[in-house]
């Protein structure tokens, strides 16, 4: 019991190596590299390998975003948690949920949408809530769409990884359609703690 | 863009109907099912069908903490946020995590361990914790097991699903072990949406 590795930093460094050399000889770009490896550090789950997308020129655009100070805006409490909000508070930005607030619960229940919609058209009111990152609920991701479709709001950065059977997969073939800097998963997986390591990841880069 | 699903309730009925489809001959008793499921649910991954183990007895010895209103301890806020509260509160209980404590911060420092295990040690403090989530930290639950080998806690349940690639799949072998009731992932997979997922299903039974 007094042998295992008690020191975080090696911890996520012998991680990262494990996974380097279990990758073989499936490389990438460095900054490409350091997103795909920090989402399967996440889920332990090689086939994000795979399905991975990240936009020409996102992760330079996402760099620039946390740099102009612009918030973050998450579709759930959880990803908000796994988000490493000190490096974005020396730039000025922070991270916002909207899904447990009151007013967009009675907003949720009058317009009978979800909660999460709700919340999209609440955090587009503030022009200064520019990367998006929906890990959770497609429909936030398609309320987003609606609203960039119609000029409301104009996204630095998307992080669009909903997870799930109903409408997730198609809520990120769409986001692949927009002209918008953007990194998804393909398919059904995602989740949370995946839209929170492709933030972190991006922040650990600055 | 009019014709997705919006409506939360059956947007889960779906979902947990297509995951018991493709499951196929996969089937389980009914509540093992309902924790296996809503695993796959919250990851869009079929490997948790063979990798979720649930000791004998644990899922009635989970739903009897959570009426006795013992609080729930989790090692991350991510599983913390990922929780429901609403009905655990009406029994009296409540979710902690104290992996954010400036205290916490101050003893990891000092003793040269990990706040997740720093986190740990005040966890056990007050013996009103009793059901242990741990989605993320192998060394929280080799810790827990220390204090329970010591006699210092005597867990209602343990939900031990730490992921990664440095002391997870150890750390819940361990956990194996253990004479408790405790719900865990074989290997190197889990996380804190999988957590979360496990105390979910449980509170949803209640």
């Amino acid at each position: 019991m007094d042998n295992y590795v008690k020191t975080p930093h090696l911890i996520e460094e012998k991680s990262f190596e494990i996974i380097t050399e279990e990758l073989g000889e499936k490389t990438f770009p460095e900054e490409i590299g350091k997103i795909v490896k920090r989402v399967i550090h996440t889920t332990a789950d090689f086939e994000y390998a795979d399905i991975t997308i990240i936009s020409d020129g996102a992760i330079e655009a996402a760099k620039e975003a946390v740099k102009k100070g612009y918030n973050i805006v998450t579709d759930t409490n959880m990803a908000k948690s796994g988000i490493n909000k000190r490096i974005l508070k020396s730039f000025g930005g922070e991270v916002r949920c909207f899904i447990a607030d009151e007013d967009v619960a009675v907003r949720a229940k009058e317009e009978k949408t979800t909660r999460a919609m709700a919340a999209m058209n609440k955090a587009i009111e503030d022009e200064t809530n520019k990367i998006f990152v929906i890990g959770n609920a497609p429909t936030a991701l398609f309320k987003l769409k609606e609203h960039m479709e119609a000029g409301r709001v104009k996204p630095a950065l998307i992080i669009g990884v909903p997870v799930g059977f109903v409408g997730a997969a198609e809520s990120k073939e769409e986001l692949e359609k927009l002209d918008v800097p953007y990194i998804t998963i393909r398919g059904r997986k995602g989740g949370s703690t995946v839209a929170a390591a492709i933030m972190n990841a991006i922040l650990y880069m600055i």
